[in-house]
């Protein structure tokens, strides 16, 4: 069911309808990088508008450079930085005055659907819950992160990626309902394919609490318009086979740095690789366009963005280190997002109840 | 165990004094690459000595053709079959005849310190605990796997790698004494770095019993020749800063098949971008002994088999689709294992008990 709302292509023109508020501190590389993606953006989607919070002599400065950001980029300032080693217990004590805590805000006031921050993910999460609140239904919200793949979308949803240790069989079936709205509104599929994340594909693999999962999941699927296709494995990761991949958070931590590390430590070995030889150096520079296109299909830069799902607002977290091109991926996804309504839609869907057999025929949103 | 026994030749002279009892049967290939592996290690070693089992009838026409197995295989008869899709509980019922059980039997016997297998994990994790029964102090015993990485040695150590779904903070405790001593022995590392894998490496991150196995494993590292190193996060899975990586089995085998995925779905990229065009193809051709070398790096039969710890007597499983690379890589991690004493070993390192503050000066062994 994709009852098309109408948000969707309801701004007639080129107008910046669709505002993001950005945290422009807190990550690896400071505000100019945070410019550069949003410039890169607003010319490639002139529907953007930005409210961008920091310190607001640094931002206008970099922003008056770029006239591709004139009259669309909103400064609010605030002295406060969350630094990246900061405890979240810490920052929920000094959060006021902070650039973080001001982007929430203007999601909390109703200025803008989405906030996106290459802060601190615990600071962020912490921030997020105490600005935003849980969505009613939700105990635990979950990070939801894009993992390349070889599905039709290019990406597999995983989550929880490590918003919380712990979770339980409830948690797990609010993760697969959110975790299919998620992939529906960003990755464009009607009814996305999931999976519970197990050592074995077997039934009687695995701990308690996703047997039970396995069990409800499967009882919801139908009317949550997503098919539950029983236990996925680690190996099922980047795999076809599947589209949303629900796990706890520590195990889907893991799971996501260790494909990271995996696909580094490739990578580097086939720098070496080529430049061994001058027989090698020349194979690489014949092959130079398709090893490009490879590069780009696993760049990490362009699936950054984990998603908060389960606040009463969206959140997005890019990665500390994100560079322009990584910003400008945070934007088009909290872009996506936005246009979709996806924070209403994710909220019906649980406000609901993933029992409620009747979704289809009332027109709830997806 | 099943009675006919027949030696094809007998063995001469002063090598052939380390015995490997092998499970012919039960992989995917079939015992004609199981013998060609013997085959292929024993024209490296002349130090080995092979007992045997499965169909004797195909058995001994496969080592007939092979002249470099002339004198050095024991060939013993089993009728039954571990099957891959078998569960470990109908296997428990119906073990006595099988020839996994028969290659168990012989270690239990004492005819050889090592047993390799390329049959189903979970029967042969079952059928180990029954023939060999748990070392002393050890509670969950657990399955230990090579990991490619840049560490001097080429691969890191990881445990749980899924023997059990579940490992409290003294499972963790024993799992790093085991792990190390496994380093020592398997890739040669005086003083193993230990690290508990966790989703973050601040103190305050990840689970409780994480917390009070991190303090334990400190207090026990300097009198059992280890370093511990803190918590890893999956991005270090391949790096150079540890050497043995701990954790349950559950997060292990997500890890391991996350890992995995993740190599093959590059490696599965990397080939269709150097089929794509002729200038790629021509790349390929210049950079194929460099991009060879790297495939060597990375081949999942190179680090062949997952190493059981923790019972009286070593029990390495082989993947269940080995080639002869494959099965004759687990015959070296064997032979290496079986040359060091492992078993005894390991068991003098758990016996005496990691709180052992005299073990250097009491000269044991690692």
């Amino acid at each position: 069911m994709s009852a098309e709302t109408s948000r969707i292509g309801q701004s007639a023109g080129a107008t910046g309808d669709i505002v993001i508020s950005i945290d422009a501190m807190g990550g690896d590389r400071g505000v100019a990088d945070v410019v550069r993606g949003m410039g890169m953006s607003l010319e490639k989607n002139p529907r953007l508008r930005y409210i961008v919070h920091g310190d607001a002599e640094a931002l206008k400065r970099a922003i008056e450079k770029d006239p591709r950001l004139a009259g669309r980029s909103e400064v609010r300032h605030a002295e406060g930085v969350v630094a990246m080693d900061d405890k979240p217990s810490k920052v929920l004590r000094s959060a006021q005055g902070t650039s973080m805590w001001s982007a929430l805000a203007a999601v909390k006031a109703g200025e803008s659907p989405v906030v996106i921050s290459c802060g601190n993910t615990g600071a962020l999460m912490a921030l997020s819950m105490l600005a935003l609140r849980k969505a009613p239904g939700v105990d635990r919200p979950a990070i939801a992160i894009l993992w390349p793949s070889l599905s039709p979308a290019g990406y597999n949803v995983l989550l929880d990626a490590g918003a919380d240790i712990r979770a339980d069989a409830d948690d797990l079936l609010k993760y697969a309902v959110m975790g299919a709205s998620y992939a529906r509104n960003a990755l464009g599929l009607k009814r996305p394919r999931v999976g519970l994340l197990n050592v074995g594909t077997e039934e009687h693999k695995g701990r308690a609490e996703l047997h039970e999962a396995a069990e409800r999941i499967a009882e919801v699927a139908p009317s949550s318009d997503f098919e539950y296709i029983g236990y996925v494995e680690g190996t099922d990761m980047p795999s076809d086979r599947v589209d949303v991949i629900v796990t706890d958070g520590f195990t889907g931590n893991v799971a996501l740095k260790t494909g990271e590390g995996t696909a580094r430590m490739i990578q580097g070995l086939l720098k070496e690789a080529f430049a061994y030889s001058i027989l090698s150096r020349i194979g690489a520079l014949f092959a130079l366009t398709s090893l490009k296109r490879l590069q780009k299909r696993i760049d990490p830069r362009r699936n950054n963005g984990g998603v908060f799902l389960g606040l009463n607002g969206t959140v997005i977290k890019s990665h500390g280190s994100a560079d322009a091109t990584g910003v400008s991926a945070a934007i088009k996804l909290a872009f996506t997002l936005a246009d979709h309504g996806f924070t209403e839609r994710l909220a019906a869907r649980i406000a609901v109840g993933p029992h409620e057999p009747d979704r289809a025929r009332k027109g709830l949103p997806s």
